[in-house]
């Protein structure tokens, strides 16, 4: 009899998982069995705002592998429509049901995978279950999303100004909708510091997003069931559709109801090798907590990147090989309308939440030389340990060419250098690239003069 | 009296060095004067293919300071047109000569800095001293092509596929010449390995560049002392302009004659401060020697980005601050026609002379994720150490959007990473910048597969 492997959720950790285990160990040896609640396997999510704006021409290219895929290629039996109720750590099994005909079933494991994800956030604001409100996590959200755009709506309002929802702000622009952002705070991207957030907002507003910053919903307005208005202090705004950016969770519920421990942030907590703390039972992906290597607290960040690594990881370890997941340094990056912006690290508000003191400093360079035609603006922010100069973390915001410089800093974040050792690097430079002295170099310069500065007049 | 601050040479580095000891050092304290030989002060060489191809409209866009400003706002006495034609060290005198009169002065220092940048290759082939034959090294030498493409040229010879022959070789395709490249080597740009060379052969093909692989020049034709063409031995190629880019070697002589320590690279002996083995002599920027952080061996290259770095570092130990140069790991870029090319570390060759023993992994992938618009192709290369994985350098060829990665790959050959430890890396991910798997980090991840298994096979 072969062991057994069930995998709940059939997304970027789930499936690497499973194939990585597959890869390691033959079906003969492992029987692997995926339950996916939703229709699709292995898809991108973080593509679905381009595919709603257009940029991508259908939800077949967000899925890099079908179940079809996973049972022919892979011998994994990929069951999509499969939504797993309960866990059964006791007994080792778990309860399925059918989502179509609400059939339930039981499974056996010899290990389990929990790949759940994330769900977005949604407060119990009156109206928020109307017809015409989504959040945007499963490409399914997207989908549904599409049919309400079929509709024709003229007005949609998006709540939370986070990446999923100025990039939903973008899209619903790219569809001819009137667009209207309400955020609390009095910028959007609060994983920026402020003043590189308001770069955002001038972004949106080029392309006419209507902003209305430090505004709180109360309500949503509805008509028949479906939404008509957002209501904030200030008034109500007519919304046909309204899309939710307020963050999201890891979608632990299943976890904490089988006891298996979830940390603080609401993530599972695994070990390095993916492994929770119920013997037999990993987890992966959106729905865990994973070790912030600048702060060294969890943190619980859903992103497709993390997602993929650590499920490959849970998997080579399935399959008798060894691996760990080295923890993150909250590095993201995103397109909105026409600036890139980037960030790893901690921010100024993250880096005062750990218990740091630092100096912080900002350049406005340019992506090429000057002279080189294409040359465009960009804003680089670095923070830094007062005392010892240890690089806490950096922002980039700027047009084309910008963002995917946030990279190095990350490597820098990682390697725990000072800015006065990153000053030093040896950056490629060439001028269609980058003036001589390179945006990151010149931003550490800066903050090691600062950092040193500070010292002398301690 | 004030000390006096004598500087050879008035581009990056010199005027760097000038610079930095201005602002910690007012001009009661130190005089400053700066001998150029030119008539520009502080331009960015890098930048005359782009000048030469039309893409940058006048060479003034390419100076940074003029000498006026030097005198101005530094008070430093820059000359240009003033060639220093010998270093006194036992006097701590120069002589130096007018370039318009051949008038020749002495001038005495405390302090010294020999910043001559380098020269090209210009190897004893019959010939080479005809008319229509350039060296691309100083501003000038640029004006110099540029007053022959006045006189409508209908054919170019570009001698020597490095970085400068094929940025000049693009350049003049833009002016409408009829463009041949003569190379040696079976690949133009040999600073990367063959294969990665094959596409930049092919992008130079592509506009319509005649690539002479495999060839040497014999000697120049030529008519009257101007150049007709080029001998190979495969016959002659019709050339009115002919570019040199067979490299360039620290320009060292001065220094040499005057008894001051020159290394088997042929470049100036500094320690890490910039201080040449003579008391008072400094030394910075392409006529000097570095260290390689990889190799572990002093190398000579002629480079915009250190010649800066190692010119603010002496102007602050100048200034009576502290600075040292942390050496270089190699790292240069270029676009090339459609290419773009960048590469760090060691190259195949490279890395064996220096007596490495490696894998090498080469992953084909794009620029973004595969279903957004604009998706590049782009081909990455890692080398790792055998046994104990250590990456040993990089390279990268691809479209738009490939080149400046590999400053991630710097960053981590900077901080003696293994390619098992870069694979878990949080480098940023949305699908308009990278797939789900940076391309580096795929790259990385097959290296240290390789790594391992190679372990296992012994």
């Amino acid at each position: 009899m072969p062991e057994r492997l069930l995998v709940i959720g059939g997304d970027a950790a789930g499936m690497s998982a499973a194939s990585q285990a597959r890869r390691r160990r033959p079906a003969e040896e492992l029987e692997i069995i995926a339950f996916e609640r939703g229709r699709f396997t292995s898809y991108a999510a973080c593509g679905i705002p381009y595919l709603l704006g257009g940029l991508v021409e259908d939800a077949e290219r967000l899925v890099a592998r079908t179940p079809q895929v996973f049972r022919d290629r892979f011998q994994i039996d990929a069951r999509t429509g499969h939504e797993v109720v309960e866990i059964d750590t006791g007994a080792g099994r778990i309860r399925v049901r059918e989502v179509g005909t609400g059939k339930e079933y039981q499974e056996a494991w010899d290990q389990l995978v929990v790949a759940v994800g994330a769900e977005p956030l949604r407060p119990p604001i009156p109206g928020i279950d109307a017809q015409g409100i989504f959040g945007v996590q499963t490409l399914e959200d997207g989908l549904a999303v599409e049919r309400a755009l079929a509709d024709d709506p003229k007005n949609a309002v998006v709540v939370g100004g986070g990446y999923i929802g100025l990039e939903m702000a973008e899209a619903m622009v790219m569809r001819g909708l009137n667009v209207t952002l309400v955020e609390q705070a009095p910028q959007p991207m609060r994983t920026l510091d402020p003043e590189m957030g308001a770069l955002v907002a001038d972004a949106l507003r080029e392309v006419g997003v209507e902003l209305r910053l430090g505004e709180t919903v109360d309500a949503f307005e509805t008509r028949g069931g479906r939404v008509t208005g957002v209501s904030t202090g200030e008034g109500v705004i007519p919304a046909d559709v309204v899309i939710l950016g307020l963050g999201t969770r890891p979608r632990s519920a299943l976890a904490r109801e089988a006891g298996i421990p979830v940390g603080e942030t609401g993530g599972i907590c695994t070990d390095l090798r993916m492994r929770s703390q119920v013997e037999g039972v990993w987890a992966a992906g959106d729905c865990i907590e994973t070790f912030h290597r600048v702060s060294r607290n969890p943190v619980a960040i859903a992103l497709g990147t993390h997602a993929n690594k650590q499920g490959r990881i849970a998997g080579i370890n399935l399959g008798g090989g060894y691996a760990t997941f080295p923890g993150v340094v909250g590095t993201a990056v995103s397109k909105i309308c026409a600036v890139e912006v980037a960030r790893t690290g901690l921010n100024e508000s993250e880096a005062t939440e750990a218990g740091f003191a630092f100096e912080s400093v900002t350049v406005e360079s340019t992506t090429r030389a000057g002279y080189y035609p294409g040359a465009k603006r960009m804003k680089t922010k670095l923070l830094a340990e007062q005392g010892s100069g240890r690089l806490l973390g950096g922002q980039i915001v700027g047009l084309e060419g910008a963002a995917k410089r946030i990279d190095v800093v990350a490597a820098c974040l990682w390697n725990e250098m000072t800015v006065d050792e990153m000053q030093g690097m040896d950056l490629s430079y060439a001028p269609p690239f980058s003036p001589v002295w390179d945006p990151v170099l010149i931003t550490a310069r800066k903050a090691a003069e600062r950092v040193q500065a500070s010292r002398g007049g301690r």
